[in-house]
């Protein structure tokens, strides 16, 4: 070991989805909209000045955050933007989360949650989900530093009803209560109305999802000014320009274009349904998803195996070889025709 | 305060230059390059499949890792890349400054430095410059948790030689030593060339100044693959997807188009000798500068006066109300015709 090897930070880095670079491949496996960004960005795209990228874009993303806090009425003040949700939470851990008591979250819960926690330092302590993967509040009434949790759950698909979602930010005013909706628009009902109440709340939404621009790279966060303001403080003492200049043109049309975001929506949410019912034919049992994924596993063939096999097929779901969840595949929601797909390569697989 | 505040990270967010809004002013205060990206580059957004945007983009990054690495002679291995240098240098603060020792930067450098250092609790000192801004090689030669400066520094223009730095590098070899070269394109010599012979050498540039992209967000850090391995753990840790599929695709164009880039440096230099002669007639004194700024002083009239006279006039260049430099203007170097009016605005002022 060298030297200055030893003043290096440890950490277990975070092993995203597969991102496979063939063609024809059907891609279930992170999570993405099945269907393309709103027509509107690509009439901006084609307008764009790119003389404009000489030029620094404008550190406080006023063009998006002013868009999002008219969609959500809320005032600018109250709606912070970042480099996906993951740059946003990651920013929140180290902006609201400097207790010596542990942060509390699921057993099963979005892996990035425990990924930040060390590395920052933050103790953290994860009640279990009861047998159907429900959060137990009570669980959460204890002392802690912090408390976050996916709403719907990841990679389980559980809704958790807003009336517990509120039961647990009441037992938690003294400290931050942060609510990550990144997939609340397939069928949820968010917490935001519960801002004004609460504020010690952050709901956190992003634009990978439901508003198809994964590869813009935009998350935001909403809440009381004091909370906004705490995170703009650290993330101007991190990098002041964050948002480049395209994710800002682009992002302000998606959150425009309110009805095509609804159509995709409800196309999506059509799909997951009749999914549910070709699945349940083969054998498989899953959560109530109110995701743009469906948690499954079947009742004879192992999850791992079927993963493996669909791979063959070209087919990519995702897999996690984790305590309680290693039966179980999260397949994301695409179109009728890759669910289609997927349902025959099941058939096979599973009636071999 | 509320309960929960007491557990929120103290920061002193960086004031970054002001993105002044209002059109036809000339502004000279960010460092950006007056002259736009490669035309490459548009020709990429007009092909650009605006539908792959609703995919993460590579989390590797592998398309600008690797035209990087070709541009330098490099393995990918041996190159990272991030959303602007400021978010290379904070994810390397984060990834290599980890002792209990104090890191070493100079008195007068960027900003940024002693922000970072507060965000993430690292100790630090600061030795200072020599009366003509130069730095003192002997003053890093006490044990240290890491070094980092500016080649040439910010905001003085001055240019370290590389026997200096690597003197420095020569007596720091059990720490991370971090040449910040973000405007080394402008007639500095980088220290890339150190990196097979010193294993603890990380170089960090940017496609923000020189390649005319502070809009799209990229810099990059160049060293031996260990380093460069923790430092994507740590990102890995982070955020999995920092880069943006459009900032992939134009930079990727920004290294290609060689000439274009060495043209646009070309005059940038051209124009900042005129500049010099042109400010030594008008009274001003200034180090000599291997940057695309100048930073300048005036033999009678205040520095705080003219950056406030000159900003009546719409034009911006940038004033630092901190120590030994508070009699200094930092004047970024546009094209001819902007510094026409420059020259034209100062006459103004210090023949008042």
């Amino acid at each position: 070991m060298n030297a200055w090897e030893k003043n290096i930070r440890k950490v277990v880095p975070y092993v995203p989805g597969e991102q496979p670079k063939e063609d024809g491949i059907i891609k279930l496996n992170t999570n993405e909209n099945p269907y393309p960004p709103t027509p509107k960005a690509t009439q901006v795209a084609a307008e764009f000045d790119m003389d404009t990228l000489k030029l620094y874009p404008d550190p406080d993303a006023f063009a998006l955050v002013n868009v999002l806090a008219d969609y959500y009425g809320l005032n600018s003040d109250q709606v912070y933007v970042g480099v996906g949700s993951d740059d946003v939470i990651a920013m929140a851990f180290m902006t609201y989360f400097n207790s010596d008591k542990p942060i509390l979250f699921p057993d099963i819960s979005y892996s990035f949650y425990s990924v930040w926690a060390d590395l920052y330092k933050i103790p953290y302590e994860r009640p279990s989900l009861d047998d159907n993967f429900n959060i137990i509040a009570s669980d959460y009434y204890k002392e802690n530093g912090g408390v976050i949790f996916p709403n719907p759950n990841a990679p389980t698909a559980v809704y958790t009803t807003l009336d517990i979602v509120e039961d647990i930010i009441k037992h938690n005013q003294d400290v931050v209560v942060i609510v990550d909706e990144a997939y609340i628009d397939f069928g949820g009902k968010s917490a935001l109305e519960l801002i004004e109440k609460y504020d010690n709340l952050l709901v956190v939404q992003t634009f990978s999802k439901s508003r198809s621009m994964a590869g813009m790279r935009i998350g935001y966060a909403m809440g009381n000014k004091a909370l906004i303001k705490a995170l703009n403080d650290v993330k101007f003492s991190f990098n002041s320009y964050t948002m480049n200049a395209t994710s800002l043109v682009y992002g302000v049309e998606a959150v425009k274009d309110d009805e095509y975001f609804k159509t995709c929506i409800d196309k999506i949410v059509k799909t997951r349904e009749v999914a549910k019912k070709r699945l349940t034919e083969l054998g498989f049992t899953f959560t109530d998803s109110k995701a743009n994924f469906i948690f499954a596993t079947h009742k004879s063939v192992k999850a791992k195996d079927i993963f493996e096999k669909l791979k063959d097929e070209h087919i990519y779901v995702r897999y996690f070889n984790l305590p309680r969840i290693d039966n179980y595949l999260r397949i994301t929601v695409g179109t009728d025709e890759e669910m289609g797909k997927l349902v025959e390569a099941l058939r096979e697989i599973v009636e071999e």
